[in-house]
This record gives C-alpha cells, sequence and structure tokens, in this order.
C-alpha cells in the first residue's frame, strides 16, 4: 500500500494537470483490494484440484453437496465413510436435526424416537466402530501455513490444504476445527461410537465440539442446502415429523463417477501468495464503506475458497 | 468440582456399602452440570424484564421475532426504528437478503435493482439520517460484566445486560459487537445514511463489521426464523424474485400492545451468579460426552439466556 500511494504522489509531481484524476487513484489506494479482485488475479497454479477419492456428492432434492474429505487428519473416518457411500447406506436417509447456530446433521437415525429405527442398511465392509481420531500427531509431512493473529480456543492456528486447523506443540497434536463448513462425525458417548454413518455440518458456534469428535472434511460447495433448512422443532432441533425431514437422494464418491460427469472443483491453496493477500485484506480492510479495520483475521473467518466449474473442463 | 469430590470420597468412607452408589456419585461429582440444571436452579431476581420500549415484534408469517433494542449504545437509532414502527412503516416490507455465514436483512429496499423501488412510505417524525453512534464512549454507568478469556478483535470484551460489548480503555470507547444474533443498522457508504429503516440480524461470521454499522440491539426469541431461511440467490445473497422474500406483516413496540398480549419475556442477568457459572462450566465441560474441556468462553459463544412465558403472567 506504501508504494502505491507513493507511486500516486509520483504521478501528482509529473502530471500536475491530472490532480483530480490523481486524488482518485490515491484514493483507490488507500483501498484495501476485494476479495473478487485478488481472486481474479490469481494464477492457475494457486488452485489445488482435491482428489476425486476425497470428494462426496451428497445429492438432496435442492441440489449437490460437495464434501472433501481430510484423510490426512482422520484417515480411518475417510475410508469408513467411502465404504459406507460405495454401499448405497446412505441413499434413502435423511437430514435428521438442524440446532440453530450449531449444526445441521444426516444419516443413521440416533434413536427411534427420532423418527423411525435404523432399517437393516447394506453397510459393505464398513466397521461400526472406529479409533476416535479427534486429534493426531504433529508432523512435517502435513502442509501448514500458520495464522498469525491468535485464537481463543487452541495454542496455534493455520491451514492446511483449505482445512482449518488447531495445534498444540506441548501435546504434540494437531485437530481439524469446528469453523463453518466443517463436517464432523456424530457418536454416542463412547468416544469409539462414530463411524461415519451419521455425521453433520457446523452451521454456528461449534469450537466447544474441538478436539471431542472427529472432524471427516469440509463442504466445499453447497452449505447453504444444509444451513437455510429450517431448525428442528425438537430438542437439540431433532425433526419430530417426518416430513419435516429432507431426503438424501445418494452420497457417491467422484471417483465413482465418469470424469465427464464430475464438475471441476478447485480450492485456493492456502499456502498461496493469494490466500495470503485475502489474509491481508481481511486484517486491514479499509474502502469506501468499510472504515475501521479488524487488524486480524480468525481462523473460522475466512474459508479457503472454492472454484467449481462445469463438467468437461478438466 | 474438587468440594463435591470430597464430599463423595467422605461418604465413601463412612458407608463402604454404598461403594456402587457413591462411584457413581463420584461420575456425577467430575460432570460440570448441564445448562439446564443451572438455570432451573437460577432465582428469579437473576433474571430482568426488558422494558417493552426496547422491545420490538417483528411478525413473519412464520412466528413472531422479539427484538431487543439497545439505547444505552445506539440512543438515537433505538429512536428512530421506534418511530418508524410506531408509522407502520415496516408492515408490508420483507426480508430482502439472506448471505450466507453472514447476514438476513429487512426493511427498505437498497436499490430498485432489489426487485421494487420504495415506494414513499409514512416514516412519522423519523429522520433520514443518524449520527454513526458506531461506538460510544467508555462510562461507568452501564452495567459491564468483564470475560476474562480474551477475544481475537477487541481489546477487551464483556456483556452488558445481556449484550456483548467490545471496549478499547486507549481510545475510552466501547462498542456492541456483531455476534449471532445480534441486529444492525444497514447503511450505504455514508457513515450517516443509516435510519433504521434496514436492519440485520447476524446469522454467520459476522465481527469484521464491529465498529462499521451501529448495532441496534438483539434478537432475544425467534432467531431460528431468520437463519432458517433459503440463501438469496443473487449477489451478497439478495433474492432477485419478489416471491423468495418472506413479507413482514408488522413490526410493533411491545409499549404499544396491551400488557395482557405481551409474552412475558425476561433475560438471564449478565453479571448474575447464574451466568457466571454458566460461563464456567462452559469453559470446564466435562460429562460423560465430553472429555476435552476448551478451557476459556467466547463472547459470541454463549448467549445471554432469555425465557419466554405466556401473556399475562406478568
Amino acid at each position: 500500500m506504501f508504494q502505491r500511494i507513493t507511486l500516486a504522489a509520483i504521478a501528482f509531481i509529473l502530471f500536475p494537470g491530472l490532480a483530480t484524476q490523481t486524488a482518485a487513484a490515491a484514493d483507490n489506494a488507500r483501498n484495501t483490494p476485494s476479495a473478487s479482485t485478488l481472486l481474479a488475479q490469481s494464477k492457475p497454479d494457486e488452485w489445488r484440484t482435491p482428489d476425486p477419492e476425497n470428494l462426496l456428492y451428497l445429492q438432496l432434492p435442492s441440489g449437490r453437496v460437495i464434501i472433501e474429505l481430510a484423510p490426512g487428519f482422520t484417515p480411518l473416518h475417510a475410508a469408513n465413510i467411502r465404504t459406507l457411500a460405495r454401499a448405497h447406506y446412505f441413499d434413502g436417509l435423511s437430514i435428521l436435526r438442524v440446532q440453530d447456530d450449531f449444526v445441521s446433521q444426516w444419516g443413521t437415525p440416533e434413536d427411534p424416537k427420532d423418527g423411525y429405527a435404523p432399517t437393516p442398511r447394506n453397510r459393505g465392509s464398513a466397521k461400526t466402530s472406529l479409533p476416535p481420531e479427534f486429534t493426531r500427531p504433529l508432523d512435517a509431512v502435513l502442509p501448514w501455513t500458520g495464522l498469525p493473529d491468535g485464537d481463543l480456543y487452541a495454542p496455534e492456528v493455520g491451514f492446511s490444504e483449505g482445512f482449518p486447523v488447531g495445534r498444540d506443540r506441548t501435546s504434540g497434536q494437531e485437530w481439524l476445527l469446528h469453523c463453518y463448513g466443517m463436517v464432523g462425525v456424530a457418536r454416542d458417548n463412547d468416544p469409539q461410537s462414530g463411524d461415519g454413518g451419521s455425521l453433520y455440518a457446523v452451521i454456528g458456534q461449534a469450537r466447544r465440539l474441538d478436539r471431542n469428535l472427529a472432524v471427516a472434511g469440509r463442504v466445499l460447495v453447497g452449505m447453504p442446502l444444509l444451513s437455510g433448512l429450517p431448525r428442528g422443532d425438537g430438542d437439540k432441533g431433532f425433526y419430530t415429523a417426518a416430513d419435516q425431514r429432507t431426503p438424501i437422494r445418494s452420497v457417491q464418491v467422484a471417483a465413482d463417477i465418469p470424469v465427464k460427469q464430475r464438475p471441476a472443483i478447485r480450492v485456493l491453496r492456502t499456502d498461496s501468495a493469494t490466500f495470503a493477500a485475502l489474509l491481508d485484506a481481511a486484517r486491514n480492510r479499509h474502502d469506501a464503506f468499510y472504515s475501521t479495520a479488524p487488524g486480524k483475521v480468525g481462523v473460522c473467518d475466512i474459508p479457503a475458497p472454492v472454484r467449481e466449474g462445469p463438467a468437461n473442463r478438466h
């Protein structure tokens, strides 16, 4: 920004007749660039194509939700969820619960009182119990872009391939954070009772769940289809009547769909110059509307951007 | 908690035959009390009855939203909103915009492109321009309960009569925070262009708006009616077709309604022992489900509880 103002000042010295334009240029120079401007200037190699083995298509009557699994953090859960999807386990189940300012949850009904007993379903070779995977040992293999602005709940926060992550060097652990749009694995009291057949997306304040549940991934496309649903009228936002539940038409692994039928999905690399510029613009936001910049940016306040292109354009 | 474990241990010593029960008691003793248990134990004088001059009833086809204005922070905006409501300015307008993970906005259409031009409407004596009131000078008159756990964006945070507040002793200012459920005043680029005829409720990550807009109050009842709406398909979540917009039947000031028709609203005092216990339970949460406590609680993560009783029970 200093450099741009300097250039505007130089222009004023060299071309005093352009005073008005130069003042406008100086005004623009004081404005932080918008996110859309920064994204338009990004380079193709700053975008990552997720592995289709890690992409789930959750088909609802209202449209398609695309989720990226995070096997770097929760490999056993990712494998089990893939197995369940390939056994068509989710097809015909529904969204059971939308608790305001917390989560939307779908899949295995928790209890017959939730409307219907879980009929025996094909689970393929999916396990019924998994090690918790609430945290994982810190290592140097997973990509890491630290965020220097701090966090209330984790000693250190940052991003790994677009996923928001917390770290604790004392315990030597790292974990995915319950930010908006993250997908977790519901369970009973037993920490090993989650199998991936019941999942939730974070639609509100849910950081209290961090390190208490396995986080399986992130919604890349279609969050409004999960967040914009009527809230459930029962305890914890469970729907009490069958016709309130949104049916799940199918959950498929992208790798199982012909390439030409898959939308082209790109996720901005969180270790890219453009993502760094987005973070900076959020911290220092100043333009015609915003006069007071926050000075910092929270790890849950800036999701890694996603581009969805038409199919056949890989 | 220490005390309760000690009592359980004493019980074990005195009545060894009760070993099983005592072990269960010790288990319970290690559990933090649930929010519902703490609220059930609260005392009547820990609850505040909001001034009916500060309560707005926003009537939608789906039900009633109740908003508490915060004249301690934004008095000129509170007065103008009351005047507009009393002129029936809002009646027949609609919810114009629902931007996912950000805000739901209603009232004056921003632009004819938003579907229809704002027809001339009765505004009573409401002003068309107001001083910003984005922050106010710190003073010792407004109630204040500091939260010691810190915040990413404000030097100090706490609560004032249930409203989440940021403070900066250096600038000598304090301001209402854009937490979930807070209600702000939409405006154009001109900081004085907000008049309270267009309002928004925070449904997502909106702390970046802090100190850039006037915050008029908080939704006490009915947030799901604003947060559970389909997201708008246009730029910034504006609806592009008239039939997507939720109509506003009326906005009324509670003081203008006969007492017997008003629901009894109580807000837990944020300087009460029960609210302090709720904060502590959130920090230290440990029970059959939660094994890892967050250790802290964010100012936006724990809204002051509200009780809505039937009318006629004041």
